[in-house]
């Protein structure tokens, strides 16, 4: 085995850093690294945490931290912010709280931001995975902030899901709307010392009944208290309760599978895209391009006409001129 | 001439919510009426508005309505909500304050939301303002809330970008991050009566040095005070000052091209994406699938077989058997 791998395999902090960084920059061994790392992950279990910002998710993870590594288990943590193309992630300043477990040996703490766009986000972080994966980390962490495309699709990159919720901040319908709900398995209401847990917590179930969940699976509601400690130990069993239950009805194989096929066609899809955009530089297309500004054709015309000569796709529609 | 394409070009407006609604809900015959329309169309002066909820968008629009509307100028407004894909945006309360303006013929008000996903809302949006403005409307504005992918793709759709901020509000820096700041064509301070606008100025101004903008134009900042209607005549006189800046400098025709551009490959795309779902049912394709779920070979090596053989593109790291 390559020196670098025994290195990841062993837990090495530096050489982990260093191998995410150079993949979040594109560096083109990339995919041979990721190939070698792949037949050693797999034995992670994958926590989503999502919320809004003020939740208290940072407080929440590092208390979770030290519960697992009370309990013996090695903690990974990626925590995602899709709203920081300029900054990568930088400037996250929850990231603070954690830094009690910086020192950590058996604790790791990364930011991620969407350098390269949008798009990458849900890619690196799903690498990032694999490489704390692949160096044998019990349990990983992966924090987002908000709800979006972005979130949504890092959300999906773990096995369970919570969602942060507090008694005032009023956002259950927000989180609804936005699909988010449907991916949660799981419900932390955090600061429940604050007025208006019940109705919250009614909420939620209301909004449950309406949303689609894998039966017989009732997502719990858990209530926390981040900042003294509280609710950690319940939140965890629900997690674990989560775990077992995907194992027992083979659903933790049918994520992956779909994890999997997502990411094949994410792949295709990028290299396709690329090749796309080569040949949009060719005359022919800069012609049609053309035609279409001058509106002599319509952009969908345009796009008719690629898809049947260089993609042999032929559209349902047929071509008519457009008429004046 | 078809009649409804008659109907829409006399601007009737019941024809032109149900083309709209028709297109949204994916009609077969879509393409062939985008077609008929796009010759008519590029009249029109599009202005985004976009700023966090909150921020006085819909009362600024509301206002500006008025001003236009006294100029003897048409406007369409289409109002989207990307958060909304449960809904169809139809919860957005601030609609009811640009009520007063529903029983105008020269108005037409629009809410859109992202019933197919987040994708499909600015291909949605970009259709819309095809209808109205093959209406005839003088001037579209299409309004987005908050920050995020989906508002990006939407707020390319205009020709002049305003972005509306409040002195109180704190959020200069997450719109910075983001990236929007590099759209905004104009700065409208809105609530200008509120301690901060100074110091809001200037920090708009600093950050505006670190990020790029199409010299020699200089976004300006307006101070509004909407719900007095205060300072409309100078947001308006400053999108026709950057509109014929567009002009002057030949920018209009490079964003329409660029649109088109963006159009035809996005369309490509989605008709490709298509294609390549259903050949994922292929059994060979699910052998694959299996094979990196048994972790035998890796999700990238499932990609290049796919590109290499399906699609003939060869990418440039050449496949090894994973390593153990």
């Amino acid at each position: 085995m390559e020196t670098w791998l025994t290195q990841i395999k062993e837990g090495n902090k530096r050489q982990i850093a260093r191998l995410i960084s150079r993949m979040e920059n594109g560096d083109p061994e990339k995919e041979k690294w990721l190939d070698a790392l792949y037949p050693h992950t797999g034995n992670a279990q994958l926590i989503g945490v999502t919320g809004s910002p003020g939740a208290g998710k940072s407080t929440l993870i590092a208390a979770l931290i030290r519960l697992l590594r009370h309990m013996g288990k090695t903690v990974g943590v990626l925590a995602v912010d899709p709203t920081s193309p300029f900054t990568g992630g930088a400037i996250l300043g929850d990231r603070v709280r954690m830094t009690e477990h910086a020192l950590d040996e058996g604790v790791f703490i990364r930011s991620m931001g969407s350098r390269g766009g949008w798009g990458g986000l849900a890619q690196a972080t799903s690498e990032a995975v694999r490489v704390l994966d692949a160096a044998g980390y019990d349990v990983i962490l992966i924090e987002t902030v908000g709800v979006g495309q972005a979130e949504w699709d890092i959300m999906h990159l773990a096995d369970t899901v919570t969602l942060v919720l507090n008694p005032t901040a009023g956002d259950v319908v927000q989180v609804f709307k936005a699909g988010i709900m449907e991916i949660a398995d799981l419900f932390v209401i955090n600061k429940a010392d604050l007025p208006g847990v019940s109705r919250l917590k009614q909420e939620i179930q209301d909004l449950l009944a309406l949303s689609k969940h894998d039966a017989p699976w009732h997502p719990p509601i858990i209530e926390t208290l981040a900042t003294e400690e509280k609710g950690l130990e319940d939140w965890w069993e629900a997690a674990e309760r989560h775990y077992a239950h995907l194992r027992g009805h083979g659903l933790l194989v049918q994520k992956r599978r779909a994890r999997i096929e997502k990411e094949v066609s994410d792949l295709v899809f990028s290299a396709w895209r690329e090749r796309f955009k080569a040949k949009q530089q060719a005359p022919r297309f800069r012609r049609d391009i053309q035609d279409a500004l001058d509106q002599r054709i319509s952009p969908h015309e345009v796009a008719r006409r690629w898809l049947k000569e260089e993609l042999r796709i032929e559209t349902q529609f047929q071509a008519d001129p457009v008429d004046d």
